[in-house]
Parts: structure tokens; C-alpha cells; sequence
């Protein structure tokens, strides 16, 4: 092969290994993609060869072939919106046994084509998270041999559409989701993709327990690299892991279908109101964290690094308790398995009553009926997860357990790790916690409440007993933080007081220091990253297995 | 008042009719207020005053008052968490006839409040949406004449607790939303506001008919211009018509519950997955519209325009229908009533098998059951908006009218406006167009599809039968549009000529024509701005008004 093609799914994947295997993979990779994407008119040219060859060897056998309007490329016209034919396509998912005899349309992705003889080939096609089996044979009224021929030598994840009989085995079927074959008599490609896939969506696919099973056996099997696997990531969400995932993430977004008959969903039924706060603000947003800045018509602006500021403005100006979901901006240098440059942010706020303790409330009902409900709901999805990435399920209680931060700092240093009693606990305290809670509370899921106040932001209401805590909390899924969350300062004075202690220009945040002076009801949030809580609950290793496109200090694209 | 001082409410409104009252008001003001704020420890120091007297005051009399403890101000300590009390506070909304003679406690904002004398005064309550009128009436066990003061000398939209004997009065109430009547027995200031807020909640809830009655009788009332509205942003949405658009606005976006038992999602139950792409992106978004530019970690990166490309490459990704809902950032010049430079973007993709219509189909249903809906269990919402904004309802078909490009030309050109059959319609010929469809059809909702395809992005596809026009459309509510979609180009080659041909650098966007390379399923989609859907159904005649926060080239803050 010339050096100017672009390599192969085994070699790209193999070079991949090369780095940290499914993980912060190096650049190496990456450099010689790059390449090759610059040198894709080769690709191309290969492409349209290989396309061209495919229906020269129709059009030759065509001649004779009785059969020759069952199968080839769909016209472009036809997929051009030319005009609706009234023709029904039948989802792949919705093939059940109760069709059996019956004829059906379907288009799906040949995600494997299996030639048997001349006269005999297998596909499955998949569609969404469904695959079924394709059985062309060929017959008397509708198959050829060249049909056959036509078969294998489409191109894999090429999009087909097949017309066909469909049957019930005796024996299951266990390389696919649905339990029944179609009997293919039709068979049509709607687009043709490149031969050679930079990734192939079985070796994406693959879990540990495979690479186990091959090694044992002395098969060594391509292993995809999380990197490489980023770079084509059209490829690598076709896997049914990663449909699983994203599902999900917008099952839990949908925040949340309370499991039952009435479909409520959990915040809407609280009475709270959905908004959408600004993410281009004027001057350096909360301070602390790194910020994007950019030119805003002549003036200095920055992208919001949460909707703190503009959803507590919400709750002034009259709204009760808000939600938003949200891009979250944080320029932040971290190159770490949990963090990104862009997440979507859940964002609450409410008013309260008294204590904090009501938004601490919301945390436990909202995350509990999620929980329920993802495992309620998407069993299909969970255990496709499960196929890829084995994890145990998340141990919660019915009612939420809350410690203060110093019984932490106790249980921790009963277990001889000694923390500074009004600092911040760092990843692996926490993750060391973490177990100790679940030994002895049996949960994996819990509040920590009563931070020191100054680890925490500026707005942070302090105890009213102590002032170097603070009404606040963190909310840890296996060991790790998804949740933070407080009573907020609703005093001017206060809050300006704070804001300068905490080295903020109070100057740039002026109109947001204002919305407190003209009637401020005592209130408190939280704020959630939605990649986290997916990563958490399904114990993945890695949050840019849950972002589709994730953004990190390295990477911007695709 | 010395120059240092902030303007009361009545000047600081009477300043901006000197604008464009109720529009798009010059920046007079602005400076003004700019100045004011820079200025504000002198506030600051006057309000302590003021807070420090009405203690003073309260403190004077407490001596001599044996039911001091029935009022005054919270301490701070009791809204600090500082326990949990178990007082079970009643939502203002929730107080009906059936809780007559019973005690309850509620917290609200001190909407008015009115001395009748030195033993009476009433005081209107509000919580969210609603109001509830509270007596505070002299007695023998409970009120004294200094607890009477100390409730005249609260600041407008203070936050009150106030606990009270509900009762039903024998005329209706007119002023408030609850037909019933609390008797003040106790109540305490939560939170104080200013003495002089910048912008009274009455005058900024006025309707033009209030404006037209008072010019009659010859009082001249405060008009609160849209620029100043903005300004004071917090106080300006606490109005019932505000409060009411953006609930609406939530409401829409939970698209959509369907009316009916189930209430099932829209778009969920249609079989679509909602996604989140990156806004920060590098190269220049789609080309055409001006971007926001940033530095990404040192790599040229710019706002996502819209999440075209990153939606049709989760399409390419296996999803088969998708939808998101997110930020859209716009570096546009547009200074007009129906554009930002930041809005909420709903978009839809979805993989089609023939022809465009099938998304059109997808925007039919949707809009129609979206209308219904508001209609339906959104009847306070409207009304709220109506008195301020009086509005005719939207007309619309059960099933949405759709028109070609051509027949709308040869609609103008009958009417006598002659137009470029293949350039693009100017928002004043939508208009035009929009009030003939409505007197042929009698509807203010219709979808105009086959646009010529030079006014068309590079990524949408030709008409099959004449490559001069395109498989496009728009939507128009009230002759505006509100609504682009199409086809969009799965064949890479096509794609790449086209983007070429639209002066594109096709460099920029590789990663997303790649993905057209590994089986692309024919796919169109669409994209509606949140806020102009309910600015068009409401008939609203400011964009910003449905814009939270709103941002356009001479506004990023508050």
C-alpha cells in the first residue's frame, strides 16, 4: 500500500495501542491523521475506483441477468425528493416473529456482509440499536447470482435498503437484537461508504473480557484508542455502548420522567421554570476559574463559566426556583479523565424558606427518581452498556444520606489519612472516602454538607454559627463529585463584603450585586454536569466516553 | 436629591420616553446609568440609613408594645440555616375560598402597600403569578398601631413572612389575583428593598389601553422604555406579562407535551434523541454569517453559529433523529427588533427516505401540537401577556399549508410586488406575502418550500428536476420567518463542490465532509429560534422582550 493512502481500520487501530490503550492516548496518532485527512484525494480517487468497479461488474452481468431491477444503486433522484412514493419502511427494532411470512422494507447499515458461496451470503443490518439477519439465497423469482456478487462486494456501513421475506429460525439467533431473518428479494444501496474504515465498529465495539478470551486463544484483536476513537467519532458512536450512552444522558436530562403513569417530569412538577441564562457576559464572569475571552463588538467579554450569576438574577427577579441546562465554558488546564474545556451544566436554584438543607432535599428526590428511573427504563440501553464496559450497579439509599464535612474529616482520620480540617479535600481523599462511606453506610451515592467556607465561592452563604463553614455541600457519585451546590448570599453588603475578600473586582459584577438591593428572597442551587452523572452511574473511565464531541485542552475538533 | 444620587423610579423612566419609548431606545440613559452605578456606595450608605431608622423607629416603640413580638424585621440567623423549624409556609396561589378562617403563613414580595389610617393599612402580597390582598387592621390581641407602622414605612418589594386569618370578602376582589383576603396578625421583613427602586412594577406592567384611559382623564402615567426595561432586567420581569413569557417560553421548549392523558413529549415520542454539540469549534463555523472569534488554548477557534454540521454528523453517527436545544451565538451587525447575537436554537435532524417533506411533515405536527397546546393549558399565560400586550390569536390549519417559492412570487407579482425569482425574499415582501397568504387561506402559519438555491447554505440540496432551486424551506408565523430547513447533501463530493463553490475552505470543515464518507443515510433537518416562536405567537413587537437576558451588538450586560 502507498504511503500517501490513508491507513487501514487494523493498522490505524494498531497504532493506537501504540499509546495509552483506551485512554489519555498520545498525539502520535493523531499527527498522522491529520495527514491523512490532508491526503484524502487519494481516498476519494480510491473511492470513486472502487464504486466505479462495483457497478461496472453490475452493469456486465446485468445483461444477462433476468433478476437485474431487485438490486444496484439507488438513483440519486430518488433520494433527492423527487417524489413520495407512499412505500413503507418497517423498523429494523420493530421486527418481531408475529411478521413471520410476511413481506417488509427496511434500510438499515450492512454492518457485516458474509459471502457463504456464489450463490449464498449473510448481512446484518443494523439500524439505531437494533441489527437483524439478511439471508440472500439465490432463487428462482428474484435472486441471481450476480445479486449475490452485488452483495459482497458492498462496502461495510454502507446504507442499504432491502425488501425481503421475513422468517423465524428454530434456533436463536445470537449475533443479533432481533429474532427473526429476512429472506432478502430486494436489495438497493441508498450510499456507498469507503472500503477501508479508518475504525471498524466491531474492534470499537469489543470489551475487555474479549481481548481476555482472544489472548487466551492466541487471536490478537485491534484495539481502538479513546484518542483515535475521538477523531472518528461518527465511527465509534455507531457502536451500540455509545448509542447507550447518549440515550441516557438525554433520558437523565429529561429530568426526569418520573417512573410511573403519569410521565411527570421531576422539576417541571416541582414548580420549577426552565430558563435560558447568557453565555456571553461582560467582564471575567464568578472570577477564580481560567475563563475563554473574547472580543465582544469593541468590548471585553468572556464565555460564563456557569449560569450562577444570571440564575440567581432569575431568582430576583421573581421566577421562584429555575433550571437550566446549558454549555458550561471552562478555559481550566486540566487534562484529566473527569474534566472538560465545554460540558452541559444542569443548573437549579430555588428559593427557600429557612435552611439549605430544602435545596439538599431536591438533590436527594431529583437524583433518586433519576436513578429509579434509569433503572426502570433503560434496561436495554444499561445492558448494552454493560456488554462493553462491565460495571456494578450503583448502590443508593431511598433517603439520601447527608455527613458534615467534619465527620468526613473524622471517618477519614480514624482510617489514618489526615486532612487539613478547613481546607479542600483533593481527588483521592475524596475517592478514599468515598469507600469508607460505602463500608460503612453501604451507598455510593451521598451529601457532604458544612464545607469550610473558604474553599468555596465568593456567594456562599456562611454558618450562621461559624463563619469559616459555610452552607454548602458537594454531592459524590462512587467517590466522585458531580454535585455542588449552596445557600447563596442574597445581602448586598454581604456579598460585596465577600466578593472583594475573595479578590473579585466587585466592579464587574455590579448589576449582578444590584439584583440583591431590591428585594432579595433567601435562596440556594446546585449545579450538575451532565457527562459526569452518566460517567458516574455507569462507572465509566473516562468523561469523554459521554460527551459526543468532546473539548479538551488538546483537542478541538472534530 | 444631589446629583450623586440614583434617579427615582419616575425619572429614570420619564429620562427614557426621551428615547424610543417602549423600543429600541437610545443610550442616553445608559450612561446615566452606568454612572449610577458606578456610584452606588452612595446608595448603599443612604439605604443603611433607611434601615437603620425603620429599626430605630420599630425599636422606639417596641418598648412600649406588648405585641412586638408579631412583627418586624427576620433575623438574619433564621434564614442562614439555622434550623429546620417544621412552619409549613402556603404558596400564594394556593389560597381559595375553602381555607376560610383558617391561619397560614406566606411569604411574598410587598407588591403595594397602602396606610389607611394610623390603625389600618393594606398591603398586596405576590408570589410568582400571584397576588392576594392583606388587611392589616388594629385588634386587641395582636396588632398594634406601631406594628401598622412598621408596615407603612416597608420599602416596596421587600420580602414579607406574614401569618394571617384568611376570609372570604363579600365583593369580589378586582386588583389581585386570589379572591380571598388575609387578616395580618403577624408579619416580619424577610428582605428589604430600597427606598426608590429604579423602575416600579406598576408602571412597567401598564398596557397601551392604561396609557390611552389616563391621557383621556388627563394624569400622566411613567412609561417604562424597553432600554431601561433591560437595564433593570430583574425588576422589569417580575411583571405578570413577563412572568408569563417566560413560562410560556418553557413550556414551548418542552416540546411539547402533547394535550392529553399521557402527556407525552413531542419529540421524545417520535423516536428523537436529544443531543448536545460543542459551541466552541475551530475554524469559521459554516462560513457566511460574521462568527465570534476566540483563542482556543492557542488554536483559532470561533461560537457555533448553529449545530448544523455537528448534528448531521451525529445523523452520520447512527441516531437517526435528533434534536438539541441550545445556545446559537450570531456576531451580526443586525440591530432590529427580530435579531441577537445570542439565542436559543432548537434543532432538528433526521434521516429521511425520500423527500424532504418527511421533515416538513416533522414541523407540521410539531408546530401544531406546540400550538394547541399553548392554547390549551396555557390560558393564564396568554391572558397576562394579552392585558399588557393585546394580541389576536394565531390562526393556523390542522394541516399547515405549504407553498412553493414560485407560487409565492406569482402571489406578489398578482399583488403587484415584483421580485428576483431566484434571489431571497426581504423581510418586508414576507410580510406582504404573509397578509396575502392569510386573507386566501385565512392562516398566519405556512411553510414556503423549493427556494432557489443560490440563497441557500452550501450543504442543501439541489432539486432533483432543476438545480437552480433547492429541496428547502422556510416557516412563517405572522409573515415573519421563523423557521429554515431542507434536504442536506450526504454524497462528499457533492458537498465539497458545493462548499466550494460557496467560497468555503474546505480544510476548515474535513472532519465533518469525512463523515459522509462511511455510509451517510439521505438526512434533512431544521432550526427555529426559541424566543421569535413565542415573540411570533404572542404577536410581541421586540425580540428582546422573550429574551431573558438578551444580547445584541450594543448590549452584554446585564
Amino acid at each position: 500500500m502507498a504511503s500517501s493512502e490513508p491507513p487501514t481500520a487494523s493498522q490505524a487501530s494498531l497504532s493506537s495501542v501504540d499509546g495509552v490503550a483506551d485512554d489519555l492516548a498520545g498525539t502520535t496518532l493523531s499527527k498522522k491523521q491529520a495527514k491523512k485527512l490532508a491526503k484524502k484525494e487519494a481516498k476519494e480517487e480510491r473511492k470513486q475506483q472502487t464504486s466505479a468497479s462495483a457497478t461496472a461488474a453490475q452493469d456486465d452481468s446485468a445483461e444477462a441477468d433476468p433478476f437485474a431491477a431487485n438490486y444496484g444503486e439507488v438513483p440519486i433522484e430518488e433520494i433527492q425528493s423527487k417524489a413520495v412514493s407512499g412505500r413503507v419502511w418497517t423498523e429494523i427494532g420493530a421486527l418481531e416473529g408475529q411478521l413471520s411470512g410476511q413481506s417488509v422494507l427496511i434500510r438499515g447499515v450492512a454492518q457485516t456482509i458474509r459471502p457463504v458461496s456464489k450463490k449464498m451470503a449473510f448481512l446484518v443490518l443494523r439500524q439505531f440499536t437494533s441489527t437483524v439477519q439478511c439471508v440472500l439465497s439465490v432463487d428462482k423469482e428474484s435472486v441471481s447470482p450476480q445479486m449475490v456478487k452485488f452483495a459482497t462486494v458492498l462496502n461495510k456501513e454502507s446504507i442499504v435498503d432491502v425488501e425481503g421475506i421475513i422468517s423465524v429460525p428454530k434456533d436463536p439467533i445470537t449475533g443479533t437484537t432481533q429474532q427473526v431473518e429476512v429472506q432478502i428479494k430486494k436489495l438497493y444501496c441508498v450510499n456507498r461508504s469507503v472500503p477501508n474504515l479508518p475504525i471498524n465498529i466491531e474492534d470499537a465495539a469489543r470489551s475487555e473480557k474479549d481481548f481476555e478470551k482472544a489472548e487466551q486463544t492466541g487471536v490478537q484483536l485491534v484495539r481502538v484508542g479513546q484518542d483515535t476513537r475521538l477523531n472518528y467519532r461518527v465511527l465509534d458512536i455507531r457502536t451500540p455502548a455509545n448509542q447507550a450512552i447518549f440515550r441516557i444522558q438525554c433520558h437523565v436530562e429529561d429530568v426526569s420522567s418520573l417512573a410511573g403513569f403519569l410521565q411527570m417530569r421531576f422539576l417541571r412538577s416541582e414548580g420549577f421554570v426552565g430558563i435560558h441564562s447568557p453565555k456571553l457576559i461582560a467582564g471575567s464572569s464568578e472570577g477564580g476559574a481560567a475563563v475563554f475571552k473574547l472580543d465582544y463588538k469593541g468590548q471585553p467579554a468572556c464565555l460564563a463559566q456557569s449560569p450562577q450569576l444570571y440564575k440567581q438574577m432569575a431568582i430576583c427577579g421573581g421566577f421562584g426556583r429555575v433550571f437550566e441546562v446549558g454549555s458550561v465554558f471552562r478555559a481550566e488546564d486540566s487534562y484529566t479523565h473527569r474534566h472538560l474545556c465545554e460540558f452541559v451544566g444542569l443548573d437549579v436554584e430555588m428559593e427557600i424558606k429557612e435552611h439549605y438543607f430544602e435545596v439538599c432535599d431536591i438533590v436527594d428526590r431529583l437524583f433518586v427518581a433519576i436513578f429509579d428511573d434509569l433503572n426502570e427504563n433503560c434496561k436495554t440501553e444499561l445492558d448494552a452498556i454493560n456488554r462493553q464496559y462491565p460495571f456494578e450497579p450503583l448502590k443508593y439509599l431511598r433517603k439520601t444520606l447527608k455527613l458534615t464535612f467534619e465527620e468526613g474529616i473524622q471517618m477519614l482520620k480514624e482510617a489514618g489519612v489526615e486532612v487539613d480540617p478547613l481546607g479542600d479535600l483533593n481527588t483521592e481523599t475524596e475517592r478514599k472516602l468515598g469507600r469508607l462511606v460505602r463500608e460503612k453506610y453501604d451507598t455510593d451515592f451521598y451529601i457532604l454538607c458544612r464545607y469550610p467556607l473558604a474553599v468555596r465561592p465568593f456567594y456562599t452563604m456562611p454558618c450562621y454559627d461559624n463563619p469559616a463553614y459555610s452552607n454548602s455541600f458537594d454531592v459524590f457519585i462512587r467517590g466522585e463529585e458531580i454535585i455542588s451546590g449552596a445557600q447563596r448570599i442574597h445581602l448586598p453588603e454581604l456579598l460585596t463584603t465577600r466578593a472583594e475578600a475573595c479578590g473579585i473586582d466587585v466592579k464587574t459584577i455590579s448589576s449582578y450585586i444590584d439584583s440583591f438591593r431590591y428585594g432579595a428572597p433567601p435562596h440556594g442551587g446546585f449545579g450538575v454536569g451532565l457527562e459526569r452523572v452518566v460517567m458516574l452511574f455507569c462507572a465509566l473511565n473516562n468523561i469523554r466516553k459521554t460527551s459526543l464531541f468532546p473539548r479538551d485542552p488538546q483537542r478541538l475538533t472534530p
